[in-house]
């Protein structure tokens, strides 16, 4: 796999360039990781993400949701119960966010991004 | 794993942020998995980054390099060769840039990152 990224770096790079790019985007690939337990409400999506606004957490949501990682449930109410989880392409991701992580608490001391 | 990642959501998330906040910079995340194929010298490098420039590109690598993501090389001459190369850290890297350069190229259109 090495060598062929090598002789081909600009295809592999458009694809990563863009999964860096919008998963970097501020809160993206961390509300997504946190979905990964199952669905959440606003609130519980808030606490898990340190740092979030209302107001920026809504906006993130519909960013993922248009980009088909998320869908948005909605029981009956009342009182009407709002819930998001990952879609089959958010849940596809998982694994790497996972692998990232792992790298990122083994390799990348806290003082490199800051 | 999912229901862990659940319950601790902070612990997780710090070093998932860290790790989009390091390699989301620009090129960095991009340079390394470049370097996957083995090392390269400059203008290699600057070949298979479209669109970086030369000031850019040594910034990048100076800081990969202060980060002990890659190591400089040099040949003795005349004259003088500078290779770059992934470190034990970067190479770590690989296996999480390939499984997320694999979900964009699936699930990430294009229309996403712009």
């Amino acid at each position: 796999m090495t060598a062929e990224t090598a002789h081909e770096p600009q295809a592999c790079n458009a694809a990563l360039t863009r999964a860096f790019g919008f998963l970097g985007k501020r809160w993206n690939g961390v509300l997504l990781a946190t979905l990964a337990g199952g669905p959440l409400g606003f609130a519980e999506l808030k606490r898990g993400v340190a740092g979030i606004s209302d107001s920026m957490l809504s906006e993130r949501l519909a960013e993922l949701g248009a980009a088909g990682l998320l869908e948005r449930e909605v029981a009956p109410g009342p009182p009407v119960s709002v819930r998001y989880h990952l879609s089959e392409s958010g849940t596809a991701l998982l694994p790497a966010l996972k692998a990232l992580t792992t790298w990122a608490e083994d390799n990348l001391p806290a003082a490199c991004s800051e």
